[in-house]
């Protein structure tokens, strides 16, 4: 019986198949849920590629697990099989400041590299709100953004190479630890295919200096559409700060009861704004900031006066979801992107929606990249509730699309959006990274169900957005 | 006769076929020499489809062709067959300033699209030092890089999507207007491929803010050590300049010969800084760096004082090998990467190379990326000669491995680089590489004998770096 082989191979401690332990890891951050059959533990690669290989011999799924706060299920083992969780692989290797650049352990906790760099002054750019909790892995397999995007990119511009196993169990290295490695570039290719190509074991990833100075603002607006509009005016002033996001009336009554970050509970909307850099400059990008935020009619233009009122701001935004919680048991987050310049379009037509189906959706989100968040209200107890919220969900993202954007910024495809993938790309395109799929895994045993929609003909196992009856946070 | 076929296809002003004609379509601007059996001018990406969709049925081999600015062969048609030049398809498609980007056919010269964003404050980032002359469809094919790669990186970080022709002659659209497109990176896995598993026939890539103030610095030393060791104490003071680049007395001397541009003629190394950025920040920076290089030893630290001053240093890195040209007929200009904290003992190690082969080697090269560019003077018509800068190359590049780098920087593998791809990746590397491949061109038709080398067995079809006979500059 192959769960013995795993247990001979991984010791008593490394392996847990109780279903009461089970429970644990049929969940991430998102809507959906399954159950797998065993998790296992490795403490190196070696190990790893053991289990690889003996799930392909006995042709068992098998998908990775980071700190499982993912949003869109890619962890979620969907046919079941073996969970590679990696939380003892959590070492941080090196640290190498001169030439900017650290080897981690997938199992690495997001904050604790640039918590290690700090003492010589560097930090680890990819900043997901679950930076306190998510782990490096789980970073690279979705490919995870943060507000600060905006400034450094996601994931991908941070990774340098990878050592991973593939699922012939095989151990590879891509890329290099400087930013052009010889070759085709997998490791590009393999960072955010969320678990379907490869299991990540070690990640070389850029370090980045940190700020001389940082500045962080908060500016308020009676019109939602004054608000978005500052986000095309600061571009067109020639700054890039760090981070824009935006907030809009609804989600700042709801934070703002929940936090007292001095959020204004009668404005339409407000960004946070923030500045980096060296002192001089930072001071005159404030000021041009304030002259764009004026332009576009804003009320007030606060600058935090300490690093006190600077955490609370950003702990308005980054506590958001404990707050809507408060009010409504069930929402849905979203995640899509459009160009920068239709965001004010963009929230007109989220509101239409909320109105046309009768449920309320607020919007948090990283605005400087376009990146919205609308966040659907709706009470799963009530009948035809949980369909119009993923109705909602649908038209959302079908606008987005359609003003030239996309179906994720940030959170990945996984399960919830594998049926989107479709509007998205031609078939053309979803026909090329299938076959690169099935070149890396011809049985199909990683993470399958994820990311691809099977082919035409194969609706059937399509996955649904929500999955009824499951736990929705 | 598939000759025929492509003149009805394209007409008769669309194609070359008489010898004097493409004589000028067998080199580019390494040292490897092949000549096409025919060179092609589409017009639009329906007729690139049209030619690839013929050579496919007549098996006959196909090369695409930008400026042949290249320095590692990749135009070079090695099988002969069609070379497609993109000269004709060299339309800037739309500058969108506010999404901060633009969409350009492949043969649009890189410079020109900077020229063209420039009233609106933007510049395309990636800068070769052929940039007055290459296209962006040619960078694409290698991720191109140049002197500011080490602030904004190569090519890659700077391509949002292409259209594409596959080996079947599908048009594929990969990647999208913005950064972090979902589903596997197709963009980034086909950005540097060297036309093995592509033709791009558009590319969506980011425009980059023109910066408020630019200085540039000659940092000047009585020691090479001194001045290597200046590129790790800059970064270890937490600045990142827009560039570095290194002289070193050999090439200084070549240089300021030919181009006067106020080198010394007497010392050991230079270092041309450049800062950018906010005006008040780049004083700080500037000062910054003074200390930096007084710290190392510099015997003079000039800031030009002008912008003809700047023009004037960058005037002597950029047309270097001209200068050199000047010296020595015969040259061979390597590419390699070690990480920043090695320069020092790779050109020491450069140093006994070129004194126990008895041939002159001068450096001049992007250090603030470790990107080494070793300049071998021989002479071709003395016995013995090509294959002792064939060996010294070889030798140089072999240590730049041993020390963690790699065997190329920007100017790609391929087919000067194809017979070293082994020492620089592992068998199973190289392996997945292959198959990546064969999955996207079955019939090796595109750019047959480039980056990857032959599989194990197959040396026979290896390709030297240096064809004996073949002209050399």
């Amino acid at each position: 019986m192959w769960k013995d082989e795993l247990k001979r191979l991984l010791g008593p401690r490394g392996c847990l198949e109780r279903p009461e332990d089970l429970r644990l890891y049929e969940y991430d951050g998102g809507v959906d849920k399954a159950r797998p059959d065993i998790v296992v533990f490795p403490r190196n690669t070696a190990e790893v590629s053991a289990i690889v290989k003996l799930a392909n011999r006995h042709g068992v799924p098998i998908v990775g697990r980071g700190a499982g706060t993912g949003l869109s299920g890619g962890a979620i083992p969907h046919h079941g099989g073996i969970m590679v969780a990696f939380s003892r692989m959590n070492r941080i290797l090196e640290i190498d400041p001169l030439n900017e650049r650290a080897v981690v352990e997938p199992g690495v906790v997001n904050l604790d590299l640039s918590v290690a760099a700090d003492p010589l002054g560097y930090f680890y750019a990819p900043d997901p709100s679950s930076q306190r909790a998510c782990t490096i892995g789980g970073n690279v397999a979705e490919n995870a953004g943060g507000p600060h995007t905006l400034a450094y990119g996601v994931t991908t511009n941070h990774v340098l190479g990878l050592e991973v196993v593939l699922p012939d169990g095989s151990i590879v290295n891509t890329g290099a630890p400087w930013p052009d490695s010889p070759g085709y570039d997998l490791t590009g290719l393999l960072t955010g295919s969320e678990g379907t190509m490869a299991l990540v074991t070690k990640i070389t990833v850029r370090l980045v200096r940190k700020p001389e100075a940082v500045k962080t603002i908060l500016a308020i607006y009676d019109s939602v559409d004054d608000c978005a509009a500052t986000v095309s005016e600061i571009t067109a002033r020639a700054i890039t700060p760090a981070a824009i996001e935006m907030l809009d009336g609804i989600l700042l009554q709801m934070v703002e009861e929940a936090v007292h970050a001095g959020y204004p509970l009668d404005s339409a909307g407000v960004l946070l704004i923030e500045l980096e850099g060296l002192s001089e400059a930072v001071e005159q990008q404030a000021e041009q900031v304030r002259q764009a935020c004026l332009h576009c009619r804003a009320r007030e233009f606060r600058v935090a006066k300490s690093e006190a009122e600077r955490q609370l701001l950003w702990k308005g935004r980054k506590t958001a979801f404990g707050a809507i919680g408060r009010v409504s048991p069930f929402f849905y987050v979203h995640d899509g992107v459009v160009p920068r310049t239709s965001i004010a379009p963009t929230l007109r037509r989220i509101g239409d929606i909320s109105s046309g189906c009768g449920l309320t959706i607020g919007n948090i989100f990283h605005a400087g990249d376009g990146n919205m968040h609308p966040i659907i209200l709706f009470d799963a107890r009530k009948p035809g509730d949980l369909e119009k919220a993923q109705k909602a969900g649908f038209d959302i993202l079908e606008y987005c699309i359609q003003v030239g954007g996309s179906i994720t910024g940030e959170h990945g495809i996984g399960m919830e959006k594998i049926h989107l993938m479709d509007k998205q790309f031609t078939v053309e395109s979803l026909d090329m990274m299938r076959k690169i799929r099935n070149l890396f895994d011809p049985a199909q045993l990683f993470n399958p169900g994820k990311l691809l929609p099977a082919g035409r003909g194969c609706a059937e196992i399509r996955q649904p957005p929500l999955v009824p009856g499951s736990t929705i946070y």
